[in-house]
C-alpha cells in the first residue's frame, strides 16, 4: 500500500501559558519545536532551527522516535514497504528548513481570547482539497504543536465530547487546561456543546490551526477512498472527533503509543469509542533500555506521544521491523540530534 | 554518498514576453509550469495544479524524465544508490502541492524593469545558510522558470560573460532574447560586465529569483564542503558563473542532456570551460524509442533541459541504471500525467 504520512506542524499562543507544555526546554525555544521537529523528521537532525527540543527535565522531543523508525524502515530493503514523509505547515511561528506544503494557516491564538483561528474555514477547506487529491493509497496524519492538548480539550469541550487529553508532562495539569478551556469558552460565548456538528466553528473558537488542518486533510482524503491512520494520543483523536462532526463516518483508527494508553489521566480508550474509531497501541519496549536517557524519560511519562510516534511504531510494526531495531536505531538518532549544533 | 537533488522552482515576468519560453501551453498555464514540476517530481503526477506543462506543440515537460529517474533508481532495490528529492520555492507564481523549502524568494519582475529581483541580496543569503547547513554529502541543484534563459542571459551580460544561452524552443529566437537582454541593460543602467563580480547586483538587475536561489545554495554548500552538481543546461551554467563571481573556486560540474551539447546556438561547452566547470553530457537515447510523442518531441529539439534532467539521467548513469531502464519510465509516467485530470 502506497502510505504516505504526513506531520501537521504549527503552534498556538496557548502554549506560552505557564505550566500547560513540556514541549520545549523554555517557551522562548518551544516556539521553534514544531520547525525542528520537521527538520529531525526530515533530515534526522535540525538544519535551520537553533535548537534541538528537549523537555525542561531533558527528554528528547518524539520525533526523535518517529526519525528512528524512517530511519530502521527505509534502510533494510527486507521489509515490506516503505512510507515517505511530508510536512504540511499548520502555522509554525518559525522557519523551518524542512521543506512544507501550504494550506495558508497561521499561528493560532491563545484559546482564551475569543477567536483563537481566525481563518479555520479556510484552512480546513484548503487541507481538505489537498487531502483529496494526495495520490496516496493511505495517509498517516501527525501532530507537532506545543499546547495542543489543551486546545484539543477546547475543541472536545465546543463539540461537547469527553474532555479526555494527555499531556507532555509526567502530572498532567488537567486542572489548569479545565481553567483555560473555561476561560476560552467564556471569551468565545460558547456553551459547552453548543457547536457540535459545526466543526470548523469549534476550531475557530476553542482549536489550534494543526487541528483545522488535520481534520481537513482526514476528511479530504476519506472523502477520495484514501485511508486514514490517526498518528497520536489526544490531539489526533479530537481530529477524529471533528472528522465526526463534519458527518464523514468511514472507519478511521487512532494508533498511539503505550505511554498515552497508559495515561489514566487521558482516558483516550472511552474516547475512541465514543467516536466510533479504532484504537492500535504499540509498545516501543524502553524497559528493555531502561538505562538510555530518551527511553528512561518516556518510562517516567514524559513527552508520552506525538510527531506521529504511536503511529510510527505501528507502521515499524507492520513492516515487519523488530521494536529492537527500532530502539537501536533511537540510540543513533538520540546522539546525532544531542551532537547537533545547528547553524541559528 | 548522501545525494540531496534540490530544484529551484520559481518565476520572472519575464516569461510573459511573447516567443520567450515554450514552457507551457499558453502563457496563463505557464504560470502554473513551476508548481506543476514540483509536483511531478514530487508525487509522480500534478496534484493540485491545473495543469500538465506541455509546449504549445505538445512536448511535455523535462519533469517526467526527471521523475522517471527517480522512480527508477528508487524502484530497484539493486542499484548502488539513491536519492531524495526536495524542492526549493524559488519565487513561485501560483500555489504547488509539493512541499517547499522557504528562502522568501518572491516573483521576479521583466527583465526590462530597472530592478528584477528586488530582494535578490536577501534571498542568495537565506539560500546560502541552508546550503550550507544541509546535511547530505553532495547536493544536486536544479531549475524550474519559464523564460529562465532571457534571465540567464541577462545575468551573464552582466558579469561580463559569453552571451550563451540555450533555449525550450526548437529555434532559439536568440536575436529577441538580445533585444530584450539590451533593454534591460539599458533599463538597470548596466554597461555589459560591469557587475562582474558582483553576483548579487548582478541578479538584482538582470536575473530572475531562481538564479539568486540556486547560486546562493551552491555558495553555501561549497563553502562548507559538500559536493555540487549543477543539473541542467545555460541557466545552471549561469549559476555556476555566479559561484565563480562570488570567488568560489572550488570543483563544480555541470550535468546537461545531450540536446543541450547539441545545440550549437548554445555553446554551452565554451561557456563552462570559460567558467572552469566541468561538462557531463548524458544522452538517453530517446532516438531508440522515437515512435513516442514524448521522445520525439525531445529529438525535434524541443525542451531539451529542465528540472535537473541532464543531472538527472547522469545519477541514474552513476546508480548503474540502464538507460532502456529510464526510458521505459518515461513511457509510465507520460501515460500517468497526461491521463491526470488535476483537482483544480
Amino acid at each position: 500500500m502506497d502510505t504516505q504520512f504526513l506531520l501537521v506542524a504549527g503552534s498556538t499562543r496557548t502554549a506560552d501559558i505557564e505550566g500547560i507544555s513540556a514541549a520545549g526546554a523554555d517557551p522562548a525555544l518551544m516556539r521553534h519545536t514544531p520547525s525542528a521537529d520537521a527538520e529531525i523528521l526530515t533530515y534526522g537532525e535540525p538544519v535551520r532551527s537553533p535548537v534541538v527540543p528537549v523537555s525542561p527535565s531533558g527528554c528528547p522531543t518524539p520525533a526523535v522516535v518517529t526519525r528512528a523508525v524512517v530511519e530502521a524502515v527505509g534502510h533494510d530493503l527486507d521489509f515490506d514497504f516503505d512510507f515517505d514523509t511530508l510536512v504540511v505547515d499548520g502555522g509554525l511561528a518559525e522557519p523551518t528548513g524542512a521543506p512544507t506544503v501550504e494550506v495558508d494557516a497561521s499561528p493560532g491564538a491563545d484559546v482564551r481570547e475569543p477567536v483563537a483561528v481566525s481563518d479555520a474555514g479556510a484552512v480546513f477547506a484548503a487541507a481538505r482539497r489537498f487531502g483529496a487529491a494526495h495520490p496516496a493509497d493511505r495517509l498517516v496524519l501527525a501532530e507537532t504543536i506545543p499546547g495542543g492538548t489543551t486546545t484539543a480539550m477546547g475543541v472536545l469541550a465546543a463539540l461537547g465530547e469527553r474532555r479526555a487529553v494527555s499531556s507532555s508532562l509526567p502530572e498532567n495539569p488537567l486542572a489548569l487546561k479545565r481553567e483555560v478551556v473555561d476561560a476560552g469558552l467564556d471569551a468565545s460565548d460558547v456553551e459547552p456543546g453548543a457547536l457540535a456538528g459545526q466543526p470548523t466553528k469549534a476550531v475557530r473558537s476553542m482549536g489550534d490551526p494543526v487541528l483545522a488542518t488535520v481534520a481537513g486533510l482526514a476528511v479530504g482524503a476519506l472523502e477520495t477512498e484514501t485511508e486514514v491512520l490517526l498518528a497520536g494520543g489526544t490531539q489526533l483523536a479530537t481530529a477524529g472527533a471533528l472528522v465526526r462532526h463534519a458527518g464523514v463516518e468511514a472507519p478511521l483508527t487512532l494508533a498511539t503509543t503505550s505511554f498515552v494508553a497508559a495515561d489514566s489521566s487521558a482516558g483516550v480508550r472511552d474516547l475512541v469509542a465514543d467516536l466510533d474509531v479504532d484504537l492500535t497501541v504499540t509498545d516501543p519496549g524502553f524497559d528493555i533500555r531502561d538505562d538510555h536517557p530518551a527511553m528512561a524519560a518516556f518510562l517516567r511519562g514524559e513527552a508520552k506521544e506525538g510527531v506521529g510516534m504511536g503511529g510510527a511504531l505501528a507502521l515499524a510494526d507492520e513492516a515487519g521491523v523488530e521494536m529492537g531495531t527500532v530502539r537501536e536505531r533511537v540510540v543513533d538518532v538520540y546522539d546525532r540530534v544531542t551532537a547537533t549544533e545547528a547553524t541559528p
